[in-house]
């Protein structure tokens, strides 16, 4: 087979080594005689397969034990509404810290279906035409249920390296094109949800990691 | 490899040669060099699968051409809460007729979240303990936005094979484990709803069929 590379949007290419494991158990997966595909989600073979998920994810962004690993289906657009749905209580307002497209789309989707959205317009264009961000718009308002940002936004090239500092507001951030290429501090967020389609596994899932105070604090 | 059955409730087991063709094409779909779930969903590759599938599904049910067929992800529950949200007008009702566990959780969903749900309970307990579906209990209320049910209800072991004259009123079922095993005339449906994960294809898909008309009738 000729190696190729996709440059696409969207999904990603996962290694070879995993793509070739996955083609070989595709049919008989650990001696069941059905593929994993195949299996019911509520097999002890298909629970396993899971809990080792969650397991392997935790060791690898080192998540702390009160935070509680989601896995879901949907994309990032359904999370953008499960974020208000789940965060924002009535009456109350949210801080979005708009970067870019992602953010923006966020920022619309809590605003015109859920609740009271804040636009904060966080990026700035710089003398060569390029677009930068200004960590200085990142301020969170009086009593913000949270505050929203997205970390790296693929269609405008910008990628956040600092974290602005919401104090008792809990930080929610979309890491979809960012998450496990570089180490983080999960503690520093209130939630973080990514789709796996770029650096984790195939499309059709997102995952949501979110601080147990949090993920009470309205439901 | 052995031959097994799997009797889980949930997922199916696939046709052998379905399987083994998706496991040959695991890395290298049509000489792309990239397995289909490494694809962006913008290629010419992907969007060749995607239209095929609908073909081949308005093929196998003869759907009419005044229908939308819509691929979505989430499940069945993502479905009892999309049926109101997208044809339930602001102060307007559905009517449920409930025949069992399936029914009854789109009954909730939409009573406990999103409008005025009329409950009508259509099955009764027969001398030997079974149930049965009483069809002169489902009867639609004046000025009902739509009138739901659940062909097969899997938990009660409940199939309906006669359908309610629901007049001017558009009917929405639920066909998630009866899509497929036998001929339907989709054309006396509103809409149909189904994940894929128990007739058609592997879990994590949901399927809509929707009459173009009551498609735009809220939205």
């Amino acid at each position: 087979m000729s190696k190729v590379w996709n440059y696409y949007a969207g999904p990603c290419m996962l290694p070879v080594e995993v793509m070739e494991k996955a083609q070989k158990e595709f049919r008989d997966f650990e001696g069941t005689g059905m593929g994993v595909v195949e299996l019911s989600h509520r097999s002890a073979e298909f629970m396993k397969v899971a809990k080792e998920a969650e397991a392997l994810l935790r060791e690898l962004l080192d998540i702390p034990s009160n935070y509680r690993v989601l896995f879901e289906q949907g994309g990032g657009r359904g999370q953008f509404a499960a974020i208000p749905l789940n965060l924002l209580p009535e009456n109350g307002h949210a801080d979005y810290f708009v970067t870019g497209h992602w953010s923006r789309c966020a920022f619309k989707e809590c605003d015109e279906h859920y609740g009271k959205a804040i636009l904060h317009e966080c990026t700035f264009e710089n003398k060569d035409g390029l677009y930068e961000v200004d960590y200085s718009k990142m301020k969170v308002t009086d009593g913000a249920a949270y505050a929203y940002m997205c970390i790296n936004e693929t269609v405008n090239g910008i990628e956040s390296f600092e974290l602005p500092d919401t104090g008792d507001v809990p930080l929610i951030a979309d890491m979809s094109s960012d998450i496990l290429t570089r180490p983080i501090d999960v503690s520093k967020f209130g939630a973080i949800i990514f789709g796996v389609q770029k650096n984790v596994a195939p499309a059709g899932m997102t995952v949501t990691i979110v601080r147990e105070e949090d993920r009470k604090s309205v439901v």
